[in-house]
């Protein structure tokens, strides 16, 4: 039987200080490499943290599985039993650019079910959390429940890289949408992004192509206030694949699937 | 003779003070209003921080010239003389939806030419200042000269909402600008972008259509640190007319415009 309230303060407690260890790492030039598309930077910082944190989980949790970004974790073909989803910092370009807007992002899922989720903000030093079931926070405070907001006066989150011809989407399904918003906005996170969404900052989110450790985490955060998190043509995510993302208030959510998106 | 070291030192004094005020205010419901734009939101802290800015200047200096975004100041059609020009809160949108990514910004202009300048990134604390010809800061840290970057290499800020048919600009001319380069953002605030700018977070950032009180200190600070401060032609910015603009680093800025924008 997992102790889950032990377990979540592990993860808390892990998160911490991989937090501090990130921002000490901010005196410290950054050792940058690129992986093989060039958009794509690494540091040693994110083979670092991602190493800290399996380690801790390996000697605390034999049993566990672990998917991580830099691919020190397991090879998964199925979720059985506890699985870590483990992005150790989200946004790497903000992280090198910026020092600023990016986010440590772990999902904790029984089987397929994601039960907690976290996203630390290191910078401003905000822990969103969830557990399924029992509501989501930002630190010690409780995140509301979303409301419902008209497509026209919504705030959306949606790179301009989506807007010109690409492999994903035909812009010109994007472009009524933008047009319609009451405005968009990009942060470079995925998971900054869901962050905002689940404490009402941002009141939708498109990106064309994520993997399972930039949303595991957002996905029960999001969901837990009454949020919906599909792919783009509104099915559910699997945690174990690459895939589109569309999460949104309730209410928002379905009206852009139906008269934007699915046109 | 104008006393521009105290003039500097009341400006940061009020600007502190203000931006407390702002910061007390999210306890408060805000008291929201809609101008004739639904996009452009005000709200009763817009117009209580340009009064106090307002009040402050005309009893400290009263032959002082004021522009402000909220109408409280004077209706200027010559810059002689000592010129404040005023946003009490740039990023409205933000400061409603997210209470972050928004900034008091004020520049000083002495007839044409700006002397001071200053954006005040109110939660985060960062006061981003520089006098013409001194250098400029975050808060005490000097922020070094910019360095050139490769147009494949930058990150710059630029709406989605440019990428579609709009009135200020054909989005094909700008699409192949936005395929090449590593990534784009958008903030939603000028003053923060260009304090990003300033700050080496941003590489770029181009914006349709801004008014003088959204650039008036960016500009000032952009061009100590060696950034290019223009329009979308090239042209050097007028800070009584509306305008668009395009900043960016040394280099950079010319390579956008000749391969890019120009096209």
């Amino acid at each position: 039987m997992t102790n889950w309230k032990e377990l979540d303060q592990n993860a808390r407690d892990w998160i911490m200080e991989a937090g501090k260890k990130i921002r000490d790492s901010f005196q410290d030039e950054l050792n940058i490499k690129t992986k093989s598309n060039r958009n794509d930077l690494v540091t040693n910082m994110d083979e670092a943290t991602e190493r800290y944190f399996i380690e801790k989980i390996r000697s605390t949790y034999k049993d566990h599985h672990i998917m991580g970004e830099e691919g020190f974790g397991d090879e998964l073909s199925e979720l059985s039993g506890v699985t870590w989803i483990i992005d150790p910092i989200d946004g790497t370009m903000n992280f090198v650019h910026q020092q600023r807007n990016f986010a440590i992002s772990i999902g904790v899922y029984d089987g397929k079910q994601g039960v907690l989720g976290y996203i630390y903000d290191v910078v401003h030093d905000e822990l969103y959390h969830a557990e399924k079931g029992r509501g989501a926070y930002m630190n010690d405070q409780k995140l509301p429940v979303l409301n419902e907001v008209a497509v026209e006066d919504s705030v959306i989150a949606l790179n301009a890289q989506w807007m010109t011809t690409n492999k994903r989407i035909d812009p010109e399904v994007l472009a009524p949408l933008v047009q319609k918003v009451r405005g968009t906005r990009s942060y470079g996170s995925a998971a900054i992004e869901m962050a905002y969404i689940a404490s009402g900052r941002l009141d939708a989110y498109i990106s064309m192509r994520l993997a399972p450790w930039d949303f595991a985490a957002g996905k029960i955060l999001i969901e837990e206030v009454g949020g919906v998190v599909t792919d783009l043509e509104g099915n559910e995510l699997n945690p174990l694949n690459k895939s589109s993302l569309f999460v949104g208030k309730p209410g928002l959510h379905g009206k852009i699937l139906n008269n934007y998106l699915k046109n």
